[in-house]
């Protein structure tokens, strides 16, 4: 992760992109929705240095991602369980699932399908839709300040703008 | 990033975060959904370090995510536009933008708000839904090995399988 922190920056792509931006945070995350919660689960399953998975674990527990408990039998052992902004996390690790499958595959097929639980079917793939329910590309989609305003943005359009007259075409 | 390689783990998400696990990789998506293209209007918008978004950059274009291309009016200014692959992403960042809005928002609202440009309307949020439009949370899904096969996938079964039969409870 960079030094620099986009805690500050006023988008909220930045700052998830601050809590989750990680190659390491988002394997963990796929791990938590899995079941695993503890420290040398990850550690052995993800072959991982151990002062790197105590930061990543450490900034997920402060962004309020994963929580800290004791595991049920044994007071000294402690489990990482996902709270509710972090159980929210599960488009992202299903799409990640999804699109690295799409692009990076394997000519034998799936690694892994996500399915729903109640009928055993392949869940949908985890897209854009409009309030009616047509899918959306980025091209159908337009990005607008909304009440909390975003100088980020503003600032965005006025350096495309800026280029625009000498690079139309 | 770290300098371990993901690429060669056998699980999508796995994948997927090599390619775009990372910050500065994520805003430098979102500025490109957003139409912005050179080197220098990435760099003015995000106060990058250039040799942070020149290795960004390239990651990207190594990855067929983005493409370079002769900007229109000038030989020697160069374009970064989204590939297919790329453009793929949408999904991702909208997610991004939502999830950090409603976790991370200004009490004055939406910082950026997006819709769809034929009805203007707010989009839906994006969510995993079932092949009949049930909405899922992780609770109502469960991941199976596919014919490509995950040993990543195994193994995580066996380490939390392992850990079960004292921790139940």
């Amino acid at each position: 992760m960079s030094r620099s922190s986009f805690s500050q920056i006023d988008c909220g792509v930045a700052q998830a992109a601050e809590q989750i931006g990680d190659k390491w945070t988002l394997v963990i995350l796929r791990n938590a929705f899995q079941g695993m919660s503890r420290f040398d689960e990850f550690s052995e399953h993800l072959g991982i240095a151990a002062n790197v998975l105590s930061d990543r674990l450490n900034r997920l527990a402060a962004a309020d991602i994963l929580y800290r408990r004791p595991a049920s039998q044994d007071g000294r052992a402690v489990e990482y369980k996902l709270t509710p902004k972090g159980f929210e996390l599960f488009p992202l690790v299903v799409f990640l699932n999804q699109w690295g499958e799409r692009w990076l595959g394997k000519p034998e097929g799936l690694r892994v399908e996500l399915c729903d639980k109640s009928s055993g079917r392949p869940i949908r793939a985890v897209a854009a839709f409009a309030e009616d329910g047509r899918k959306l590309t980025a091209q159908d989609a337009v990005s607008r300040p909304g009440s909390g305003g975003s100088e980020v943005l503003r600032r965005a359009r006025e350096i495309i703008a800026r280029r625009r007259p000498a690079a139309i075409g």
